[in-house]
């Protein structure tokens, strides 16, 4: 749900890391989470608050991550040089030249924030008390050496530390800085040309524009959300882990709007997919982007589906696979070993086994034959193969696309058609049955003769 | 195993709640667990015990359940009110006319309770101290808001309480109240009786049968079960949480007979499945209803087989499907993306790749070859597909039932057969090979072109 | 990496074990662990440490055993009655006869022993203190009835103790005795001689040698390991349980090398898989003995390979199974329900759906249509397909094998090819099409009125 903030926003992705640990030739934001890139998900959070601006910080890869972002708005500021998330939230400067409003700080690898705790960091922003700065913290199992945050119970911080610099009694607040901050631009660049890089890492941190302000009489504000939201991506066993709670959240969300999942931990989401009332989702089912699954419909075990549409009351697999362009017609069947890619399968059509249905239409009610065959490319180019309502391809035919197989007729087993068979006509290509008497014997004798012989 | 219990019994099985959170057209209690209507599982249960009656008192939705139940002797009693428990249990009152013994109350969404549990709480009802009532009773990790027993270390219950009437000292106590009850017959219709609906709901609550009796200065005794086996269905995620619980203790089973499980958490077990010993069976697989798996036998990895049975020493798999009526023979093959239905699979019989056998006998020891398809269909009835003993099934052969293939008989590769091959025959469909020198390389040429062309 | 220890090493497993829980024919210590003996990860990594001699001490079954290591230089000494750990060490000192140096007791059931923690147990036993013999202790979740070891900070044992036998104070200790140990020859043999079976269950206790050094006034020493390391397998679930701690550690190696699993816990390895970086491995993938994937290669969901190598960027799956001797080029494509099998896999060769490619060499960028399947198999031999470079072959044909299909060649859809197709040449094998119209009307209106007629 799209709803704008009452003030002019933009939003600032840090995403200049390194991501050695990822030991990857892709950036580490375009690794894909749910079916898409990570840094798309935190684009599409951040678009549910319509900003006038989100730019994107990035350092190597860059073309990586311009050519992913392209479609969706997103400016590339270029941070040539590591030298702290200060330095890189000051190279987005250029690109908000102009822009007078709130600034949301995010991260690229903390994919996870939803829009509605960026809203509650803006809303905070303009509360009454009206903070420098909003630094959005939470409260993990283990707050190891994260940055504490020091608040009183109104949110107000009293000092923001990090942890090699903090006490015992502060290592003791488990209130953690997860680093996203929500910031006026008026105080931003003012108060990030003050941060200095005078500490051991020679960096300059964004954090310290809180004590900086705080130096200025004027407090912070944190808001809390829970440690999952704020997971960070670091390596491949973190995005791993990221995934896992994404597709934990999916899964509850699908059960409770009515799907039956007998396995819930193997089955497994994208961004994307839709699934409606009373469907039945056995074990091991994988929805690739783009699927959805209307009511009533059953995706049996075993079964992936991507770029695919499933009408209501059709059944899917065991062992189905629905490819992009699939178009799965009401109480349909596609059932073991069946492929079906680039078609629209009629109502209460069925193809049940060992079948591949590409560049088709399959009209309602019609009987694709097991080992039913569109050949719809001859290493140049994609054919298509039209097969009518009702009618019935026998097994093992080959249809060498472009064909049509007309309303009501029928193709006989084992057939290998190259013309159109006109509604209601057989068409029928084969061969004579011979049977040569006892030959199987004899050759059963002469290969045990051979095989003795050696 | 079948034993009495010493008094005659009645079970009386709540099954009227609306199930709003499960979003479902189906009833809640009709909904599968491992592979049956969990009201089933509580029926199955029950009849351990040889009841006289067993009563499910049903309120929307009557048809779906009393045809889910008629073959099991359960009559249904309506309730066509939701006005509590108390309320419920005495609509089966008219059902049970006449019948004096022990009565048990059960829920039909909770459905995991043992044959052994119940028959614990009917023989503390006849214990020495002859309490007026059993209550099951258990100690959730987290009691929440569950009623509270508060008993004596014999079981006596001196008071039950509703959590938001329970004192802080009874708030701590952990021994939660399940509904589940033991009464006679002689003393439940006569207390229901009292049971008013004074309280905020407007409720007629059955556990207000416990203080009415000890008003009587008769007290009541709780029999203490495991907190798993109480678990109730309310919604999907509930449903698939009690299907992970029944998994898992059928699993563990699974493995204490001596079967071993590669993955244990990626096998599904139904109901009703039957495992021996030194049987492997791999990752992913799922058991319908209706499986065997003899000793020695291995199902690979990503295999589904439902009201199937497969003999000893048997390959399943992986990537194999055995759907109803399939009867593997001892030592038999079965292979990658293969289908067999309603056939009988003889002894050492191999059908290793990419076929489907419906309709079907095949001998002892005979190969059926990669994509093979029985014709078991034509649109109108089905035909059955017969293949010898020893009999050698060619690659991409099309068996074109009816059709027998005679013992020892060979079928050529890519044979459509349409007529009956005799014992030790060949049998052979195919047409003459023709090579058109340099065609291919014509036809690339040509493709190019026009491609260029345009 | 094997490096060899300072003094002459011999390492005595103990597997004589009857090892009932597991209910199976086959001996405890041969059931697979990430598909290999159990038996063999010890042996493997006593391996590390260059041992001069490996002897394993059987019981039952001691057949079963003796095949299994035979390749891999392990002696075997039997154990004829179970009288004791202490007896069954005893029984290794035949082989051992004339060996002088260190000795390493190991447990058959105890799988996971690193060799850093064999070394560092032969490294402790040589320390300046040096120790009489040296434990290998661990500190459990639940101690339960461990026997306990009594140990100064410097891992000097004061006393070993029996949980039976232990006191109060001692059975709060939490380090707990595995059974492993380091001996010196010279003092083994010695310390065994004076171990009775003066003890309820009338057995010779191997740690009771710790306690006799110590009345000479030569202490032991502990070396601590994690518990997971020394977690012993007495049933097939607690095989199953470290079979799964096994997978949990392979899989987190994977990612931290460089790979991607969308859901590493439906990802199996086997002892010696090999996998790159930047591989993409879908859910549920399982990796039999012998397989490498190189850099950049996607292994898709539902895929199952064993002995086969996959070139960089190769794309396998969904559903492909790829069998011993498959070796895939850069680039290839093996889709959906494709099956390959002792065959090399030309770089950019596709076969995308359906297919049975055994015992063939298919040339690069060839494309293998739909349905396609090498006829490798006459009932008695195995024959050869050769298909060239650039080759097309249409869907649904059969290549009869022996044979070749030249570089270039194309083989029309539907083909049954028994005779070689020279370079750039078409083949074909095809009936003539016939169409008879308003044959399938007829023929409905028939079965209609035969049905009607019942």
């Amino acid at each position: 749900m799209t709803v704008p903030t009452p003030m002019p926003l933009a939003a600032i992705i840090l995403a200049a890391g390194q991501g050695t640990r990822m030991k990857s030739d892709l950036h580490k934001v375009l690794h894909p989470l749910a079916g898409r890139p990570m840094l798309l998900h935190l684009v599409a959070s951040v678009a549910e608050l319509s900003p006038a601006h989100t730019v994107a910080v990035v350092g190597a890869r860059r073309e990586q991550v311009e050519a992913a972002v392209a479609p969706h708005g997103v400016t590339i500021a270029h941070q040539a040089e590591q030298l702290g998330t200060g330095h890189a939230v000051a190279q987005a400067r250029a690109a908000l030249d102009g822009f007078d409003g709130d600034v949301l700080i995010l991260y690229g690898d903390v994919p996870l924030v939803r829009a509605e705790t960026m809203r509650a960091m803006i809303a905070r922003l303009h509360a009454d008390d009206a903070p420098a700065s909003v630094v959005l913290g939470f409260r993990p199992a283990d707050p190891g050496a994260y940055g504490r945050i020091i608040a009183d119970g109104d949110g107000r911080i009293a000092k923001m530390v990090e942890f090699k610099d903090a006490s015992t009694e502060e290592r003791a607040v488990m209130l953690c800085n997860s680093g996203l901050m929500a910031v006026r631009t008026a105080d931003l660049w003012a108060l990030l040309d003050r941060v200095t890089n005078d500490n051991a890492a020679g960096e300059y941190y964004l954090p310290d524009i809180v004590m900086l302000a705080a130096a200025d009489g004027r407090s912070s504000a944190v808001v809390e959300t829970a440690a999952d939201e704020v997971a960070g991506v670091n390596s491949r066993a973190e995005l791993a882990a990221v995934e896992a709670r994404w597709q934990a959240a999916r899964r509850t969300q699908a059960m409770a709007d009515g799907a039956t999942l007998l396995a819930p931990e193997t089955v497994w989401f994208s961004w994307d997919t839709a699934v409606g009332r009373d469907v039945l989702i056995e074990q091991n089912v994988v929805f690739g982007p783009g699927v959805s699954v209307a009511d009533g419909a059953t995706v049996h075990a075993f079964s992936h589906l991507e770029g695919a549409k499933v009408a209501g009351g059709a059944s899917i697999g065991p062992y189905a696979r629905l490819r992009p362009g699939a178009a799965i017609g009401a109480g349909a069947r596609v059932g073991n070993f069946v492929e079906i890619k680039n078609a629209v399968f009629g109502a209460g059509a069925k193809a049940n086994h060992l079948s591949y249905i590409g560049d088709a239409s399959v009209g309602a009610g019609a009987n694709i034959g097991a080992g039913t065959i569109t050949c719809n490319y001859d290493g140049f180019g994609k054919y298509r193969t039209q097969v009518g309502a009702g009618a019935f391809v026998g097994s093992n035919s080959a249809l060498v696309a472009p064909v049509a197989i007309g309303d009501g007729a029928i193709v006989a087993a084992g057939s290998v058609i190259t013309r159109d068979v006109p509604a209601d006509a057989l068409g029928v290509v084969r061969g004579v049955q011979e049977v040569k008497s006892g030959w199987a014997a004899q050759f059963r004798d002469r290969m045990r003769a051979r095989k003795a012989a050696k």
